[in-house]
């Protein structure tokens, strides 16, 4: 199976992170940890310091490191010529300047953090083809379909990113402006952040993921399509110039994409992925999504057409007001609102910076924060914001 | 796109034959006419012969060769320098020699003609490997299987072979025997020739597929499962050793299996191939077939696993019992008790000729035209010949 492959993990007491380990865990043939990173779960971070014992690792506070662990700087530790593969399974912006520093370094980068090739697609795709590296997904969707390219030697004609629509998908307008932190964090399908998981009920996740594979495949926005399919088996579709489409597979459990990006081209037997039951699977429906009904969907794909720093924007405004429902602040639907209108604000630049995105990203944080002080300020406040589509 | 590849069509007046006329009148620039051959319906093959022009054909009776055309045997078509690509739609075992023929010259065989594999794979296959030479499927099914593996280092687990069911899986035992020839030979989804639309409603049709894939992919038959899946929208699938699966879709259209075995390794663009509408198909079913409904697909099976000349018998028994039934001879489960009791009777070579093969072929035919008449001067005539299980 070729020689150990040395990881490090960006994020590792995240929800991806914990799944990476568990295969390094489960296949130590081929994988070995060198590197670590965390931030907000130090209890965690230092039990999987102390179960690995990684060679280099990274957080916030000093941990103990008497077994001969090296401290050191996100940016040293991606680039440092003992790492192969990094796992970069941070959330929002954090992931953005390790990833360069990981493909400038020229090691393949294992993405999960979606937002660093929506904020920095151009960037970071630039970066890769510079220093002849790879950037391979971990989202199950981005997976299925780099899955189902292998081996075919013309471009698709059209993707399919296939969603499960998430817990409200069948909701009245009225029924979703009343929805609940609480609601909202109980997925039907996938267990994951509490960030990703409220972008999977508005759906902007699934538009940062239009995103995400319009960079990761080149792929135009047109030509990239979105299905509600419920069951969440089929992960996403490429269909070809003759009308022939191949779909990948599986039960949902995101140890798939990961260790298919840590075997590819090869894959590995583990007897801890599931198989799927044919007893279980045996519906599997598909509509074409309503766009009108989840704006957050259209505002990221608008944003990643427009291009230039409206995607960085969206993603902090995004942030900001998803923190502020989960804490009661504002309504479900106020989120989409927040977003939408702090892009109205926005002062596009295209062709940006890292500094300029950075900035873009700042901008967007104090807007949407602004936007819902305003609001509260009001002697009379409705039910909600107010959405205009 | 290459240069343009000289193909030679066996059984051009059948339902593929035809189908793969229609392509290459698609496709000038890729594809050209150099030989055909045809049979029962000399109409059609001199109306065929008249439009193409091509340089070599061959059929039953003298046809009009004033334009330039050259009759030859098969065997000499097959194996002519200017032929490339040899399309085996014959029906049963008239593809057996001629495929034989096209593969010793060393031409890439395009296989429709599923009876070739399953009386002879092992000698097929030595062939194929010993002239380095491909052949490739034109079912919708192995065409399915082999875009799947397209990339793909590592053998798979499981295939997956879906099958329509028919259009009477949901039918009692009784509601079987008095299925009428009119009715079998109405399938719910694909059009095509009588012999395999009366397979496909007993199910041995996919029996022979099973048996088809093994020879294909060399793939054992405890690793080939069959799902019904009424839709007819996804073809197959295949199971990697990572809990992984990829499936290929597309409209029922058998012009795109026949495109792709042309166009292999690439994809060609072709507006007269259909795309799948998610509006229509919006949900997708699959179950585990019931072998003992069906006890023709077991029959298949069996016969493959047992090898030797067991495979031909099957298809020649096969073969007289659709003629019987389709003639009003015998009822619709009859076909499967004939087919078993010859089986029953059958003296087994291992490791057959190509002789013993043919001989086998002729005995079975033979039993089953016996079996059948025997059971007509019983004075008195059951409602069928009471299956066995």
């Amino acid at each position: 199976m070729g020689r150990v492959k040395r990881i490090a993990i960006l994020g590792s007491t995240g929800s991806i992170g914990r799944q990476a380990l568990d295969l390094i865990r489960a296949l130590p043939d081929e994988l070995k940890l060198v590197a670590l990173t965390g931030d907000k779960n130090l209890e965690l971070l230092e039990r999987q310091i102390r179960e690995f014992q990684p060679k280099m690792f990274c957080s916030s506070v000093k941990l103990d490191n008497s077994y001969g662990g090296e401290f050191l700087s996100v940016e040293e530790m991606v680039s440092h010529p003992e790492v192969d593969f990094v796992i970069v399974a941070t959330a929002g912006k954090a992931g953005l300047s390790p990833t360069l520093a990981a493909l400038k370094a020229g090691k393949t980068v294992a993405l999960a953090n979606k937002e660093v090739l929506v904020m920095a697609g151009e960037i970071i795709v630039h970066e890769a083809s510079l220093h002849q590296t790879q950037i391979l997904p971990i989202d199950s969707e981005h997976s299925a379909i780099w899955q189902c390219l292998q081996g075919e030697e013309n471009k698709p004609q059209r993707l399919f990113l296939t969603a499960s629509g998430g817990p409200f998908y069948h909701y009245s307008q009225p029924q979703l402006a009343e929805v609940t932190p609480e609601q909202a964090l109980q997925h039907p399908v996938w267990k994951m952040g509490r960030k990703v998981t409220i972008d999977s009920a508005t759906l902007m996740n699934k538009g940062l993921e239009v995103l995400e594979a319009h960079w990761l495949f080149s792929f135009p926005f047109d030509s990239i399509e979105i299905l509600i399919h419920p069951q969440s088996i089929v992960h996403s579709m490429v269909e070809f110039m003759d009308g022939s489409l191949k779909a990948q597979l599986s039960w949902p459990d995101m140890r798939l994409p990961i260790q298919y990006a840590l075997s590819y081209p090869q894959r590995w037997p583990n007897p801890e992925l599931p198989r799927l039951d044919w007893n279980k699977a045996n519906s599997l429906n598909f509509e074409p999504v309503d766009y009108d009904k989840f704006p957050c969907l259209k505002l990221a794909v608008d944003a990643g057409k427009s291009g230039g720093t409206y995607p960085a924007a969206l993603c902090a405004a995004d942030e900001m007001a998803v923190e502020l429902f989960l804490s009661h602040k504002i309504s479900f639907t106020d989120i989409a609102t927040i977003v939408q209108k702090t892009l109205g604000q926005h002062q596009n630049i295209s062709q940006p910076s890292l500094e300029e995105i950075l900035a873009a990203d700042d901008w967007a944080r104090e807007c949407a924060t602004r936007l819902c002080l305003d609001h509260y300020k009001q002697p009379e406040r409705p039910s909600n914001l107010g959405i205009e589509r």
